[in-house]
């Protein structure tokens, strides 16, 4: 007799394997963290001895299923706005309390009440994108869950990263620490293209090739998405992210709602997979992945149930179940991924597509990872077992995440009969509980901000962008042609117009203002040739100066004014209303092949007497803005504009000193 | 004090009522099958005493859900054949293990299963179209819970009726036995425009009149129902159902995928109400009903799980969910149909939608209908209050009908802390796994039939079509000019062309054969203009005679032949073939007003050496095939035919005796 440590023994074993083998009255063999046999169970146990042979008749034995794509943490944000347009939930909700609370004590709780709901739900392995990813693994190792952990990178300021070097460097100190760890893969996750630049996808694929990690990407979840990189970059996203160089990294790309065919196979000659979130595509609107397509190009698909503020809850077997019915709509065929195909992506093909090969199948010399599921509850009968298919239909369309009763990995056991065995779940209910009150609280002050309102009138196009500029008074409208007709300069783009500009002011100044801006574009002839109307916002900026001319600032949320002026009057009953009108001649300029827009303005109302030059970019990290900084410290330069005629205030500012 | 039974104490009291009321630390007092009283915990235990105060802390207090269109006894067919084209599934499997299991003890085992699961998942009403509904109806009564039950009519035969007269009549009686009963509203449920016929829609509104029931149908479930349709009646099929004066009647229309703004409008003009099947409609590549829009046209929207062999659960929480998220990705719009409208879809408004204005919300005085759902569990954690919709969202996105905890309808206990208390649910598992024992035989056996093959290539367009039918030899070619020039007859069409059949013949005569029918259209020079090949399936047919002459034949399957004669000779492997070639002139007439095909067949091969009439019609019922047998016989007459002349054979059978 060869010894193990468990047998799960009766029960029909369905291994997954290639041969998508079933053992009706079957065992699985467990030894350490392997798997070492699986087998009829009258023949395994006239083989094996173990300290303990467990009962599992009238239960189906599956792998572990496996989560493709997931934020864990945001189980403390579960709930806390729904059914809002995506950009309302999103800045006026989500993003704000995430720069308010998320920290590693968050991430350790979230992460642990995730895991809870994971493990009861059959899942054994995750793939996950979020900050303080230290934490996250922390909390994922002591649940004994297997996690792909990727580190967000971002071009904007995220919770555990003032700028994406900070995350940047973050990242490669978390892969350090946590390479080579049982469970715990550390991974890189640039948030998406839109989110970042190709400059810091080229570096992401760089640590990802140095270190052997994987990468976690969203790829195309929008429409929008699309339709903006077509516009912006004149190609779709997949083709812009392949210039990077990215897919030479293994890539998870979750989402990929409206990728095209072509797409689909530059994926496929990467190798690239991806991770299909059913739920949460519905849910904020996105649209409907062509999953038959992909899994008919031959892409490597998994399934996962996207973070619990999308969903909202992290149940694996819910969201197979969805892949497979919504797949047959979208494809127009009832034939369409059936259940064992779904299965599939939610055990083999997931665990390949997080790029685990250990895992996923109940096959001898795998990983024991290894779930149980009840077989015969009211919902589930009777079972007809003449089509071989039949047990794949009862797993995926009628079976329930509260039938799942055993979990197993790394051949340690999660949970038993229900019971958690690794996770404190009262004492982590009673913390989230706590925290949901401040969440509340915090939330139930921000009601009352302008952001907010603005937020619920819809448009914002832009969460925050962040500039390097520089004001100042130009003596002689004549110095600025040193600039522009410099050799190092190449003028893109000129335009003139009329500003006429509408500040609403509100009793705290800590409340920000909203510009109501009206550009009337004029010809060369001084006619008006269309008009534009902007909504702008703008908080009290953190600021910081290089040189002590150049500024870098943000939190500036522009949105399009579709509404007349008195509308927004009325709508945000603003204390006070102060207008400004100038005369602007913009030049966009690539100085040394960078852009800067290069602003002539002078102000008519209130009459300012002066003529202001304005030098601004647009910047994504800090290296970038000192960068931006000294060409601009340059370009004054080449003006001959000196220290004293900088101005660092605003025009309505700089005109109640001067008048 | 005033004196109650019960008292649930404590937890949110989720109203549902016109104000959507949420009492917080609230109560609900029911006595006898009423609610009494909802309101404040403390208000409410300083003014009731009640035999029970249960405490029901930590729960939500909702009303019982309603589920809007189910096929309950169909739990004994779940999971019986899936992932197959509709066709495959319908004929196939489901139709033909009706034919041979579905009886009165079916159906009430069936049901029995099915208000097990329901009560389970919350669900305290529901509407059904089954067959037997008079069983439907004893089981559901028998575990307490609330239903409208429709007995279907068909044109075709049913496991309960021969023909729609005798379903017509059976609705009739179980009207008339259950009218009045305080759990069970019985109806009428003609199946589906495309499978009943405008005079027996004008039956079944004058029998709901008559009886003031409702009537469930199936509405536009696919797009080929509606392009059907068109095609054959030039209109869509709501206003082609409204001709009949059908929707005078108390309509639940199930499904509507298909219906666009006009026929919402026509709905609600008549105060049809709708069921929306999410599940169902996903896993059947139905399509997606425009939800948001119907609502938005004001129309009464419940939702329905439809039945358990096409969802495969009776699961109503997640069809909430469902329905909650695909409005969204349907109506590109994160806000369309949020969480508490499609609360209100499985409560109040799905109550109005099964025509019951007593119950779907927790009001004083309406029917005592109440569920609690434990608000705590680790995947419904942590909760936010800030936002009042919150705890809809908690309800609809994340909980599971796992967390239903207590079911109580008409005042009485279904469930307790999850123990059902009206259902012996293991004495049911176990008739039920018996069902599925002789189901998996039957279709073992069947496996091997030409039908499953010739159903596994495609293409049927319809199960069962019925004709009545007389052939003969025509002495004279100019005796038939007597009928076609006869003042009651007018021609419609008429077509000549050469028949080309292939039959395939089996070892067992019962298998049925197979015939592969190439038609060569001829012009009026003889030119052939236009070939096409259909495939026919005729297995031994149940006849009945009118007259000795005119016979009733089912049974034959007709699908278009995309293939050449070659691949079916391989696919099928007949035991044989024989030939047959005729030349056919068709008539198309009407004979006082009714359509008859006429054909005259001069049989070349095999030689026959006479010359034959047909006289055929296709008809739906028993009374209506008598009406066209009288005609048929007197047209015989006008053409001068005799019995002698009768033939009761085919043409081959008919040359294997004159040869």
């Amino acid at each position: 007799m060869e010894r193990a440590n468990t047998i799960l023994s009766g029960g029909s074993v369905v291994t997954m394997n290639q041969q998508f083998d079933i053992v009706r009255d079957g065992a699985v063999v467990i030894s350490g963290n392997k798997i070492t046999a699986v087998g009829e169970r009258a023949a395994i146990l006239s083989q094996y001895e173990a300290d303990e042979i467990v009962d599992c008749s009238g239960q189906y034995i599956l792998p572990g299923l496996v989560n493709a794509h997931t934020h864990v943490p945001m189980t403390l944000l579960r709930g806390l706005a729904d059914d809002l347009r995506l950009d309302v939930w999103l800045m006026g909700y989500c993003m704000p309390t995430e720069r308010e609370f998320v920290t590693p004590e968050f991430c350790q709780l979230g992460t642990g009440l995730a895991c809870a709901e994971m493990i009861r739900s059959g899942i054994t392995s995750f793939a996950d994108m979020y900050y303080f990813e230290k934490d996250v693994a922390r909390a994922t190792a002591s649940a004994g869950m297997r996690g792909v952990l990727g580190e967000t990178i971002l071009k904007f300021p995220a919770p555990d990263a003032e700028t994406y070097e900070h995350s940047l460097a973050y990242a490669v100190e978390f892969i350090k620490e946590w390479k080579g760890h049982p469970l715990i893969t550390p991974a890189l996750a640039p948030h998406a293209p839109y989110s970042t630049t190709q400059d810091m996808l080229r570096e992401c694929v760089n640590v990802a090739l140095e270190h052997d990690v994987p990468v976690l990407i969203h790829i195309a979840e929008t429409k929008l998405e699309q339709d903006d990189s077509v516009a912006i970059h004149g190609q779709t996203v997949v083709p812009w992210v392949e210039e990077t160089g990215l897919f030479k990294a293994k890539v998870l790309a979750a989402h990929c709602v409206h990728i095209n065919q072509g797409e689909m196979r530059i994926l496929r000659e990467h190798k690239t997979t991806v991770a299909h979130c059913p739920t949460s595509n519905l849910k904020l609107a996105a649209g409907i992945a062509p999953v038959a397509q992909m899994l008919n190009e031959r892409l490597t698909v998994g399934i996962g149930t996207d973070g619990p503020a999308s969903n909202n809850d992290l149940d694996m077997i819910e969201e197979v179940r969805l892949a497979a019915i919504l797949a047959k709509t979208a494809a127009n065929d009832p034939t369409a991924v059936p259940a064992r195909q779904a299965l599939l992506m939610a055990t083999r093909m997931g665990a390949k597509a997080l790029f685990m090969d250990d895992v996923g199948s109940l096959e001898s010399g795998k990983l024991a990872d290894v779930i149980t599921i009840d077989a015969g509850p009211v919902h589930n009968m009777p079972q007809f077992d003449r089509d071989p298919n039949a047990i794949y239909s009862r797993i995926v369309y009628a079976s329930k995440s509260s039938d799942v009763r055993h979990v197993i990995c790394n051949g340690d056991w999660l949970m038993r009969d229900r019971n958690l065995l690794t996770i404190d779940e009262a004492a982590l209910l009673q913390a989230a509980a706590e925290y949901a009150v401040k969440v509340d609280g915090f939330l139930a002050v921000r009601e009352k901000d302008i952001l907010r309102k603005l937020l619920a009138i819809g448009g914002l196009e832009q969460g925050e962008s962040f500039e390097v500029q520089v004001k100042a008074i130009l003596k002689d409208e004549h110095d600025l042609e040193n600039l522009l007709q410099h050799s190092d300069v190449e003028i893109v783009k000129s335009v003139h117009y009329r500003q006429y500009d509408t500040y609403f002011l509100f009793d705290d100044p800590a409340a920000g203002r909203v510009r109501y801006r009206e550009d009337d574009m004029l010809d060369e002839q001084g006619n008006v040739k269309s008009v534009r109307s902007r909504l702008t916002y703008t908080t009290t900026t953190k600021e910081r100066d290089f040189h002590s001319a150049v500024v870098l600032s943000r939190s500036r949320f522009i949105s399009k004014a579709d509404r007349p002026l008195r509308f927004y009057r009325e709508y945000f009953q603003p204390h006070q209303e102060r207008e400004l009108q100038k005369d602007r001649r913009r030049w966009h300029i690539l100085y040394q092949g960078v852009l800067f827009y290069v602003n002539l303005d002078r102000v008519i109302k209130p009459d300012l007497n002066e003529m202001f030059v304005e030098i601004k970019s647009r910047t994504w990290s800090l290296s970038d803005a000192e960068n931006k900084a000294d060409r601009i410290k340059r370009m004054l330069d080449f003006i001959g504009i000196g220290e004293t005629q900088i101005i660092r205030m605003e025009y309505l500012e700089f005109h109640k000193m001067h008048s």
